[in-house]
C-alpha cells in the first residue's frame, strides 16, 4: 500500500516523525511536508512564486521531502512530481492541536486532506489536542494507527475525507470514538491591542477557550469529552437548502 | 445601511476600487483590505504574528484600510477594531478572475465571505471571469452592482453566503443569471519543471484552461455560457451522506 504523509507543521515536527514511526509497517510511506511551519494557512496554494523540493535527511537516512510551499501544495507535487505511484491513501498529521469547528476552515492539516479527496484519493487528517496536561504525542500516535488502520479496513471511497481528532488525555483514558458533525459556529475570536515601542498598534488575534463551546453530537463536545471524533468532510460547499430558497427570487436584472 | 467591502487582490487593485465606485450609494461603505495582494491564500487567518492596520488616503481622501494579513484577517480586523457599527452586508470583490469549481476553495475573496457569514452577516463574494478578450472591470462592476442590489433587496438571511461570478463580456452580451451549484471536480493543475541558472529544480503551477470543463448546472459552465453565476455556498463541511455510511462501521478499536 502507497501512503502519501503530511501535515502542516512541518517536514520537522515531532508529530509527524511520531506519526510515521507508528505507521511505517501498513505501507510504503512517503513523506512529502512543508520545509517551514504551515500552521493556519487553510486551503493556500502558490502559484505567484515557484516551488522547491528538498530532500530531507536524517542520520544519513532519507526521511521525506520538504517543500516551500503550502500542505495543499505538498499534496500536489507528491502526487505529479515525486511518488512513482498513486497513494493509495493520504493522512494528513498528526497535527499538534486539534482541529474542530470552524478552525477546520483555517487548517493546512485539513486542507492536504481535502486536496488529496479532490484530486480522487481516500485522505484523513488526523489531529491531537495538545494541552498543558497532556502532549504526548507518541502515545497520541499510537492511537492514530489505530484509528487509521480502523479505516483502512473498511475501504474508505475514493475521494472521501475523514477529519480524525484525538482527546488530550492518555490512550487507556480515552472513552471510545464517536461519528460527529463540524461544530459550524462562530469561535468568537477577537483581537489583543497592544503598542510597539514606537507608540504604532498592533493587533494578536486571540484563541478562544474551545472547551466552552457545546453542541451535542459535534466534534468539538466529542473531544472535550474525552472521545476520539471522526467528522466526514465534503468539499463541494453548495448550500443546497439556500438554493432553493434564491432559486424563487425574482433575478431579473 | 453599513457596508463592508474587502477582496484578495489588495486596497490598490482596480477592481475594489471599481467596485467602490458602484456601491458607494447603496451605504455607508467601509473598505478593509490587504494591503498587498492575496490571491490563492485561501481561508488563511494570521496568528503567529501580530497584525497592522494602516489608512489609505488617496487624493488627501481616506479611501480605506489596508491589513497586513489575509483577506479573513480583514473581515475580523474590521467587525471588531475598526467599524463604529456592524455591518449589514460584507462584499469581497471585484476580484480579478473567476471563482469557480474547486478554486473557490483556494480564493480568499471566498474566504473573505465565508469569514463575514460565520460571524453572522449576510456576505457576497464577486468575481470577474478576466480574459485576453475583455477585461473591463467597471463596466463589470456596474453589473455587479445590479446583482448585488437584487440580492440585498430579497434581504439575503443572517450567515448566508452567496458566490457570484461574471462572464467576460460586455454588459449588454451577458445573457441573465443562473443559480448554480459549485463544479466539484479536480481541475488537474499540474507543474511546470524547470531549471535554474544554478542548475537546481523548480516547480511552477500550471492553471488549467477551465473552459474544457462542463456540467451542467454548475458555475463553471455558466459562466462559459455567457451568464452571470450565482452559487449558496455554506461553511458546514459535514457530509451527511458519508456520515451515515461510517456510522455503519465497526468502529471497536
Amino acid at each position: 500500500m502507497q501512503i502519501l504523509l503530511t501535515n502542516d507543521d512541518g517536514i520537522y515536527a515531532p508529530g509527524i516523525a511520531a506519526l510515521k514511526h507508528q505507521i511505517q509497517n501498513l505501507g510504503q510511506v512517503t513523506v512529502v511536508a512543508p520545509a517551514i511551519e504551515q500552521s493556519g494557512v487553510g486551503h493556500s496554494i502558490t502559484f505567484s512564486q515557484p516551488l522547491r523540493i528538498r530532500e530531507v535527511h536524517l542520520n544519513n537516512e532519507l526521511i521525506g521531502y520538504g517543500v516551500s510551499g503550502s500542505p495543499a501544495d505538498c499534496v500536489k507535487l507528491a502526487v505529479y512530481e515525486i511518488m512513482k505511484k498513486e497513494p493509495d491513501v493520504v493522512i494528513s498529521g498528526l497535527n499538534m492541536g486539534a482541529n474542530v469547528g470552524i478552525h477546520i476552515l483555517y487548517s493546512g492539516t485539513v486542507a492536504a486532506a481535502v486536496e488529496a479527496a479532490i484530486m480522487g484519493f481516500p485522505s484523513i487528517a488526523v489531529s491531537f489536542e495538545i494541552t498543558e496536561q497532556y502532549a504526548d504525542v507518541n502515545d497520541a500516535s499510537k492511537v492514530a494507527k489505530k484509528v487509521i488502520e480502523c479505516i483502512i479496513k473498511h475501504k474508505l471511497p475514493k475521494g472521501s475525507l475523514l477529519n480524525v481528532n484525538i482527546p488530550s488525555r492518555p490512550a487507556n483514558q480515552i472513552k471510545g470514538i464517536k461519528i460527529t458533525r463540524q461544530f459550524a459556529h462562530d469561535f468568537k475570536e477577537t483581537f489583543d491591542k497592544r503598542t510597539d515601542p514606537s507608540g504604532r498598534a498592533y493587533y494578536w488575534l486571540m484563541g478562544t477557550d474551545k472547551s466552552i463551546h457545546r453542541e451535542d453530537g459535534t466534534d468539538i463536545t466529542a473531544v472535550n469529552e474525552g472521545y476520539i471524533s471522526v467528522t466526514p468532510l465534503r468539499y463541494d460547499l453548495t448550500d443546497q437548502d439556500l438554493y432553493k430558497k434564491i432559486e424563487g427570487w425574482d433575478w431579473d436584472i
